[in-house]
């Protein structure tokens, strides 16, 4: 099954897509969606949203996968990253994708094994895991990193003859 | 032209169009959409684009317009009131609307004349605008209470032979 993870943001929207077989894991692609800044907040938010559209459509994935957003300190920022994450998590939805939310530690736990791994070790897991990826932005690494844990989340879920829940909450 | 009017939020987004010409206003439509709290979040954020864009297509408005979002003194708090905004924006423009968004006080002055007028004072005045509206929700009268705000001010720009920015920010 193909799995689309997500990074959310504003500024910079990375998204990745690998194949998840038995315990293999293969690369597919990535990138950066970058809405045009100097446009009215609403058509920005548009862009992420046809950005990803295209994705799904061009790439077909199963299912889904974001990282449970860090509530910034600033409500002005948690806002905004908000309105970013809403079209992130509609769109899928609205294509009939499942998405699964995963909380930070949980993604750094199953890339690197450590809940509190630094940007750096996520990066270089990804590069172990998916060799076939090359060089990544910072954004584009975070959300391979939550397509593989809903990836070992799923296989675990099938191992013990379960099903996954989709979203496992913090 | 028909206006929607949009007052976003998780467990209930409040909508409502009218129809402005020349200085005339006059009510066509409002309503609720209430998501299914029981479901994953990306569902019910669906919910919400589902039911913006039911309502887009059968009444057909040239443009939307939401209020600027009051900035939570809590994060978490303001986090989930950016995922249903974003969606409630992206709506519209994936369906080739513009949307204009106010600030609050430009909202309640436009409506009831002054920047710091009440909840109260606001559902007075929209059914003394608006009289066909009838009993209103909360959410629904600050939903046409912000399509006002827009007519209002696309009619200034027209008396003046100018354009509407579409966005006035505060």
């Amino acid at each position: 099954m193909k799995i689309l993870g997500i990074d959310p943001g504003l500024v910079k929207t990375g998204w990745g897509i690998l194949e998840a077989e038995d315990n293999r894991l293969t690369y597919i692609a990535s990138g950066l969606i970058k809405p045009n800044s100097n446009q009215e907040m609403a058509q920005r938010l548009q862009e992420i949203d046809e950005g990803l559209q295209k994705i799904i459509t061009e790439f077909d994935p199963g299912c889904a996968a974001i990282e449970e957003t860090f509530v910034n300190k600033n409500p002005a920022s948690a806002l905004k990253l908000g309105l970013a994450r809403g079209v992130a998590m509609a769109c899928p939805a609205r294509l009939g994708l499942r998405v699964g939310e995963y909380p930070a530690n949980l993604v750094k736990k199953s890339v690197v094994g450590a809940g509190k791994a630094s940007k750096d070790q996520v990066g270089v897991m990804i590069k172990t895991l998916l060799p076939a990826c090359g060089d990544l932005s910072e954004d584009e690494a975070d959300a391979l990193a939550v397509a593989i844990t809903h990836a070992h989340h799923r296989e675990s879920a099938l191992k013990f003859g379960g099903k996954l829940s989709g979203a496992i909450r913090g």
